[in-house]
């Protein structure tokens, strides 16, 4: 039998080979490894799409349930990998792909990668990590000093402090944001008297126990909607995080905010945090955090900042000031795997007052024990991968002038796109980018003219029809391959809170230039003018007009 | 300035250097990546711990808060990793590590990791993950088939389905319980009338609606923690988590767990889950699933079985009737990174019923839109790699043969491990391995002879001693770095329900041999005969017989 380490007549001794590292680098498996770095190398500076085939027919490679009963020789199966997996993925790293949060990588992630991966450790107990432990812990703390630049005696005394944790490392701003808020929930309904705390007694007790109505979490209607899913999960419900309406910036309405927490108050309802966003999903606005800040100091509630995006600016001399007041929130998300340029998936939620995940704080009798440095006790996963191991090379290879080169870079292409937009007398841009996001549709100059002068009933009629067009154009662009925006829904103050579909755009990839911006815009005009079913439904918007 | 890309004198041109694939495999970096390899092999068959440095000793080399201003030669950050992180993590792949649940992994998973990281995928949507998206839904079906071994009209019908999902794939097996506990949660409060489901208005309206006094999750006490951490995140409270003594195999006393039921419906609490375990963490025990099952139908109670461990025995003719009744179970834990011998972290909530999940379901504009096949609608986390490529790879290069081959090896060394401890004069047997996983303790003759014979409170003094020793011994061993056994509290039946402080082997590495167990026997035996501390702790041990 081949060293190619097929099971075929399963016996234990081929199974032994199977786990044990080939010692001859020209052995089969030497080999595949080899060349697929190879494969791989061409393979990635390719367009985004290498096939075609749409969704129903590539699951015709995947329909069976059945789990094999024979071993496969592994280079049949990395030959299934190539041809249909990897040839039918999509290419987040091409600098053509600005649709979603994805970029290309630094190549030196892929070795790094697999010296975690070899390595297997597992973050949740000393026991299985050693070194990694303490490289987690300085990896938030960083995290932790970026946020709130504490001096160096704050973390020498908490960094690596056996009770608490400066905050949860995890695998993404969803678990991050779901952490945060768990903390904040608890520390909301603190124990006293026969109350032992929501952890232990639950929401229900707490409730009576403190004599409150309800629950709310308040963010603006531009919030993730991770945040839905934690006020779901943490028994709060989603009716209970309310949409605070933005300004024509995208920006919560601070006066609202400020408002609806004395209405709550006035209810008997318990604001459990206040959300702020820097780097919107959708918009990539930041909220006035410092007068949220304010807003939740005065009224004694948690005040977390949603960064998973936007957290990485604060290593721009330019454009940290953005983020002023981010320093006063008691939580804050950030993640890794956005625009700290790591593979997926790397979250860390950093907390201001080292006390404060101390209320979720578990302990088991086999792992994470008290007086341990056990990672474990302070997150809501159990066992975790070492993928800060990455966020530590990243931080240093790259350092804070390497991020902040990628920052300014970032924003500074989105501003020239914004311009390119707005210099064009197709396209409309529905939100500036005030960090490295925006969002625009496709208007042709007529009915953009006829738009700005009808009723307000008729804008709303050709807005539906140009949210089809919006819809298709997307669509049409993605499947073509070669280049791709993402789209949503908004309400700008522009239309009177009209729904508007927009591309959406995320300038983050360092390889992305103004000439592909140039050329994506382009094929999205060519799409309007050629295919017939947009030219349709523009042909409906115009027929508005002519209706009235 | 060379390709090792350093960007000491940052400027945008070395930075899209550093984001571009290497072309030349002689490059800097290609060297570096390559060498890498080789030093890998080479150091993954050392030694369990590859220094004796101790925790407070490493934490020196992570002590700084700051980050880096400038930029890192590549080189110089991989020697750091290899200096300070490789050499001083833990092997959890020796053979001689039986204390977690760790083990060496088939080689074949590092060039797919690579791959993995390489294409960067993100699973939360179809527009970043295309083929990735169904060969996940095929991973999540064969394990569902795994488990509830539907036919094939079925898997036709809900594999693929747009608006259902037959599971969620996540970070591991805590998430996969919350998911499971959370589904569990809001189908236990459904909505009706004013009512609009727990997930939309809350734990409090929902126990208002249905005018029930509280919640429950039933689980014996060998459950294990993220179970008491998921009832502090969904709001119940942990003391709703209740736990059921279990028998002198440390399975769920059935009759105890039927009349709790009871106990608290004429309470009014509602009972919104019942647990069951298939290989527990500390004891390996498998509760008696058919039974249970009975319980929770006759109740119309949620039942979930946590096989975080214990799933993969399904793949084994031999022992998967341990597991009988988990067919029956609503929802069912499998942890990848577990014995399906992935690497971190992959675990997966499977469903019986493909509606399960629809109470937990969300959407957004911008992706998971309704109607989508976006995976991401139906998990806790949001952004997610595409670690199901290492699980499909797994599950087809080593097959239900290869699989059975490893369960079964595993639970044969265990009972030959078993064998080898109650033939030895000095050690005691404390729980018994019904599938890999043994506890035991280290009592000489003597001791063992003079306790059995002694009155119960005579016993209690006696076994604090041992306890003090056990833990002594572990710690020991676990310095010495050769050999590493974890070690847990346990409350067995043979005792009257004492703590005793155990040793715990976890037999799932194939390369673990009985020459290794008996050499790990031989080193306990060795520091017990030599160091002063234990041979202290033992004389106070044999002076408690002294003294009566």
């Amino acid at each position: 039998m081949s060293d190619d380490k097929k099971l075929a007549r399963a016996s234990l001794d081929s199974l032994y080979r199977i786990f044990t590292v080939p010692e001859a680098p020209d052995s089969t498996l030497g080999r595949i490894d080899q060349s697929l770095s190879q494969d791989l190398a061409g393979f990635l500076q390719q367009h985004i799409v290498a096939s075609e085939r749409d969704l129903a027919d590539i699951e015709s490679d995947f329909d069976s349930a059945a789990i094999p009963e024979h071993p496969t020789f592994v280079s049949e199966q990395i030959q299934f990998v190539m041809d249909k997996l990897v040839a039918q993925s999509v290419h987040i790293s091409a600098p053509s792909f600005v649709g979603h949060m994805a970029s290309a990588l630094p190549y030196f992630m892929l070795p790094l990668s697999r010296i975690m991966m070899a390595l297997n450790q597992n973050l949740v107990k000393v026991e299985t990590s050693k070194a990694f432990t303490p490289m987690e812990r300085q990896v938030v703390g960083m995290i932790h000093k970026l946020v709130y630049d504490n001096d160096e005696a704050f973390y020498e005394h908490w960094m690596h402090d056996r009770a608490h944790a400066l905050g949860s490392f995890c695998s993404g701003g969803t678990i991050a944001n779901l952490t945060a808020l768990w903390a904040a929930r608890n520390n909301a309904l603190p124990p006293g008297g026969d109350f032992r705390g929501l952890g232990q007694d639950g929401l229900l007790a707490g409730m009576q126990h403190h004599g409150y109505q309800g629950l709310a979490i308040l963010v603006s209607e531009r919030g993730h909607y991770s945040l839905g899913k934690a006020a779901d999960i943490l028994g709060i419900g989603r009716r209970s995080l309310i949409a605070i309406p933005t300004d024509n910036r995208n920006k919560v309405r601070t006066d609202l905010l400020a408002s609806k927490c004395d209405e709550l108050k006035r209810q008997n309802i318990r604001v459990m945090a206040i959300v702020g966003i820097a780097g919107a999903s959708e918009t990539g606005s930041v909220d006035p955090l410092d007068t949220m800040a304010d807003i939740a100091a005065e009224r004694g509630i948690h005040f977390h900042v949603d960064s998973a995006w936007g957290g990485p600016t604060l290593f721009s001399s330019t454009h940290r000031h953005l983020l002023k007041g981010i320093e006063r929130a008691d939580s804050v998300t950030l993640d890794a795997h956005k625009q700290l340029y790591v593979p997926m998936g790397a979250g860390i939620a950093v907390f201001r007052d080292p006390k404060t995940l101390t209320s979720v704080e578990h302990h088991a009798e086999y792992i994470i024990r008290k007086g341990s440095k056990d990672l474990g006790s302070h997150t809501v996963e159990g066992s975790r991968p070492g993928m800060a191991i990455l966020v530590h090379s990243g931080l240093h290879i790259i350092g804070r002038q390497g991020y902040e080169l990628l920052i300014d870079q970032g924003i500074e292409k989105a501003r020239a796109f914004a311009q390119m937009i707005r210099e064009s007398d197709d396209f409309e841009l529905v939100s500036e980018p005030e960090l490295n996001i925006l969002t625009y549709r496709y208007v042709p100059a007529d009915i953009a003219q006829a738009l700005a002068q009808a009723p307000e009933s008729l804008q709303r009629a050709v807005n539906e029809e140009l949210n089809k067009a919006t819809k298709r154009i997307q669509k049409i662009q993605r499947g073509l391959g070669k280049s791709f925006v993402s789209r949503t829904r908004l309400n700008p103050a522009l239309y009177d809170g009209d729904d508007i579909i927009v591309f959406r755009a995320v300038l983050a990839n360092p390889l992305t230039n103004t000439e592909i911006l140039s050329d994506l815009l382009e094929e999205q005009r060519q799409i309007a003018a050629t295919r017939d079913d947009v030219k349709t439904i523009l042909g409906l918007a115009r027929a508005c007009f002519r209706s009235c």
